[in-house]
């Protein structure tokens, strides 16, 4: 049988890599959402070692959470990240990762917690946000943009936003100063098609003006790892993993598999392992992330993780059927 | 902005349902390569029972092993699945799920073990075989056939087959009393753009016979249920999946979350969680199947997982960066 001009064009994709591709690990920052950001540093050191070693691109550090907001003695440093904490961590960051915090809407001082980027080893800001936030969301990227830092917006809970609100929404994002604008799929609901439809939206609206797209997965349907592949064969260049899928319930697209995929040399697989292996894995037993069917229940709702997440922290955790019946009463 | 009739399509696609789509319950076969097919009658009746109030459309029962070359000392019955043995579990199996067995191409005695199909209450014979194994494949076929069996190839480890082998073994199948060609990911190496070619490919030889394509995916990326869903999405209608995920090394498509995707109202998700919960969960301590990094890097080699299943049985398991180092020796 002859092959096709779009065999080839198929088999090129998957023999070879696009540079232009960068990835974005949020272990410690999604990581956080299960330990309320205590990490000691000799962990949060580890993490960048193996992504400086690794070649990840970009690390993400934490939240810059409000203090009036989020109390300090609940809380951990990284739910923060001063510039004091980060620098004990990073120095001055003579790497090739950049740093990256996310400031959430509503719940971030920015006006005064983020400073000029020529004071501060960061070097984007990313700004989480629901639909509904888009106005403080845009005047934050304008905060962070004026400031000196590249800047994403991250609109959460893309799978409940109805159309005509995400097109007005995309609109107002590409005409802001944001450079990345990212799909995240807070409930981790979303199938590839789904996936490829809507990436395509935001690639229609940021590619015209020679910005980024990029993708935050979660694991509730197993789809993480392939709802990034996904993306990425759409267009998106920014994508988030983290290592061992360490985040929120059932929990991220593992950098591990992701970087695996990529086949750009620069990544290296073995520096993630060595950080796996010594301060990420050991933390399952008591934070519990990852795919199971609890998660997967909340995926196929189409709803916050909350429940599943408690459910798993109780003596219930495991009754799969229980739960089941649960949520189907909340129905 | 416009809905395009693409775009109107892509949304009927996720919110309505395929009737035709099979789904294939191969748990206690594929989960039995994990415990040298030891189940209790108990739980191999369990798994049945969760398919019958499932709505499962098949359920495999395990192998038609030849006991000159698998001892029944080592192997539990369900190596062998003898008719008695099976009416044991299913009696005359007076129910809407059909029952298969794998007969894997020089390991059975298929023409003394395989009786004449209105002498036993199974429905389906699958024939699994490697790309040399075709002609004594195609003879088993036959002989399945004219005993009046439904039949398939189960055509393993696809992802190591050069292409110009893969297009004439497909004719010879597609040219032979076939019901249904399987691609089966043995090593869980494929990702979404290769699973797509390849159902492709098979597609355009058996769609025109009005024969079915089926998917076996493994879970060594990740990506077994989503390269299920490329299958489907390409016109693959035969789908195995497991309860759990329950089978060797990284295991199977989740079954749970297959049907979950599938929408068919037919198919009832609480039996099996049930099972899943009361007997498949509770093995996963000693026979230590699903994802994890040891099967995701055999994955990536695109090598038989046996290394990884070796390794997680030894006192290093865990020990990512050793398996990997020890891996890259081999290479």
């Amino acid at each position: 049988m002859k092959k096709s001009q779009n065999e080839e064009n198929d088999v090129a994709r998957w023999l070879t890599y696009r540079p232009e591709i960068k990835v974005l690990d949020c272990t410690v920052r999604d990581g956080g959402l299960m330990n309320e950001h205590n990490f000691d540093d000799e962990a949060v050191k580890a993490v960048y070692d193996a992504c400086v070693a690794g070649g990840i691109d970009y690390m993400e550090l934490g939240y810059k959470g409000s203090k009036s907001v989020f109390s300090p003695t609940q809380y951990g440093p990284w739910k923060f990240c001063s510039e004091d904490d980060i620098r004990r961590i990073v120095g001055d960051n003579d790497t090739d990762v950049k740093l990256s915090v996310m400031a959430d809407a509503e719940r971030t001082d920015y006006h005064t917690d983020i400073i000029p980027k020529d004071e501060s080893p960061l070097d984007l800001i990313r700004v989480a946000c629901y639909i509904h936030q888009i106005p403080t969301a845009l005047d934050m990227v304008k905060d962070a943009h004026e400031k000196g830092y590249e800047t994403a917006v991250n609109l959460m809970a893309i799978s409940i936003i109805p159309d005509r609100e995400l097109d007005k929404a995309m609109e107002l994002i590409a005409a802001s100063d944001a450079d990345i604008m990212y799909l995240v799929d807070s409930f981790g609901a979303l199938y590839s098609e789904q996936t490829r439809h809507i990436i395509k939206k935001y690639m229609s609206y940021m590619e015209p003006l020679g910005k980024r797209v990029g993708m935050h997965a979660h694991n509730n349907l197993q789809l993480a790892f392939s709802n990034t592949i996904e993306a990425i064969v759409n267009g998106a260049n920014m994508l988030d993993g983290s290592m061992a899928g360490f985040g929120r319930g059932a929990g991220n697209c593992n950098m591990e598999l992701l970087t695996g995929f990529l086949h750009n040399p620069k990544y290296k697989s073995r520096p993630l392992y060595e950080c796996i292996h010594k301060y990420i894995e050991p933390l399952r037993k008591d934070l519990l992330w990852g795919f199971d069917l609890p998660y997967m229940i909340t995926g196929f709702l189409n709803q916050h993780p909350r429940d599943a997440i408690k459910f798993n922290l109780s003596e219930d955790r495991g009754n799969i059927v229980k739960f089941n019946d649960m949520m189907a009463e909340k129905e």
